[in-house]
């Protein structure tokens, strides 16, 4: 048998990694996660740990991701493992949230098994640092990828993710179904900023941020 | 000043602490924690750092919460704490999602600093211990407190939390709105269960349990 660790870094803070993701990391023989043009912020979040460790990067593109894409993956950390051998494949935020690791999962052989450790999704994070609650008694929250036609009146705050593609139109979608956006970038980070104005945030290209908008009283 | 930390301790595994929350209750002066006849479970999370500290417990009524409690318990904390002192509440899972904790931040003079310090919600844990992901891309994810009477089709999995509330009735509107229904009691604890029949949930009644409903295929 070969282990495979999917582990969710957090949104990025490395004090906000929990016990759990750190004795792992600890336990890993081989590290893996994308490496987009050298850079990867899981990675960095969890590098004093990962220091010294043999490290794999996983190729994928920035753009649409495939089942090829995954399957050869998948078949990269598999091969990489030797039998008995644990690896970790470093996710940001929570892996169960719009992450790669948690599509690869159906493209590992019966020889491998998997757990999956949690980390504080990014809009947690957000949430907390710009302390800005998420649910009250008898309200809903949502979390989208894209700023939604129409939403439940019961929804009482959203989190939009994946906001670097965040248009004008958005926004004022955004507004148009009764909601108050707030535009985190870097949440955790000491270059935390949260901004309110629509230019400033049209202004903005940050992968790493999230909107999250409170239904208007 | 006076600084107060809300602080979530996540799911119930000490291991799901973050390294900031440990760190935080290791500063602490006071820890704070509604204490329903002598039992606390995000006490029990933390107890070898808080052990040997100073305790006040809170007193939150387990029905019907009032803005009298609130004020009254946020008083009591304000009290408590000497000028400098540090003080910190303990709130399962995490303090933005459906705590007392977030409730009482309006009823502290301007005297109290207060940060939100982030735990994996129970959600989170729950998804992660029963490898069920919680949005792929272009879907959306519901939070509620209650089963709800319409959900947008864009939502691919709901988490219904509360569920010792759960009725048969409950169970049957998830079916209807096209949902397949997973229980998790106590996740991330050794005695973790996952239930899917519907007689065996109804059969349980555990406060620390949750929902993780899936739309149909």
């Amino acid at each position: 048998m070969k282990k495979v660790f999917l582990l969710g870094t957090g949104p990025g803070d490395r004090d906000l990694l929990t016990l759990k993701a750190v004795e792992t990391i600890k336990s890993a023989d081989i590290i893996f996660a994308p490496f987009n043009k050298g850079k990867n912020m899981a990675l960095d979040t969890c590098k004093e740990w990962v220091e010294g460790k043999k490290f794999v990067a996983l190729d994928f593109p920035m753009g649409k991701v495939t089942d090829e894409h995954y399957e050869k993956n998948a078949k990269l950390i598999e091969d990489s493992l030797s039998e008995g051998e644990i690896g970790v494949f470093l996710t940001i935020g929570d892996p169960t949230f719009y992450s790669t690791a948690i599509n690869i999962l159906d493209f590992f052989s019966d020889n491998v098994k998997y757990e999956i450790v949690s980390g504080i999704p990014s809009f947690v994070a957000a949430a907390g640092s710009s302390k800005l609650p998420l649910a009250f008694t008898g309200e809903e929250f949502l979390v989208v990828d894209r700023v939604p036609d129409q939403v439940n009146e019961n929804v009482g705050t959203m989190a939009i993710l994946k906001t670097f593609k965040m248009t004008e139109e958005d926004l004022d979608k955004i507004e148009r179904l009764g909601f108050e956006y707030t535009y985190i970038q870097r949440a955790s980070f000491e270059e935390e900023k949260v901004l309110k104005d629509k230019l400033e945030i049209l202004g903005e290209k940050d992968y790493i941020s999230l909107i999250l908008a409170r239904r208007k009283k």
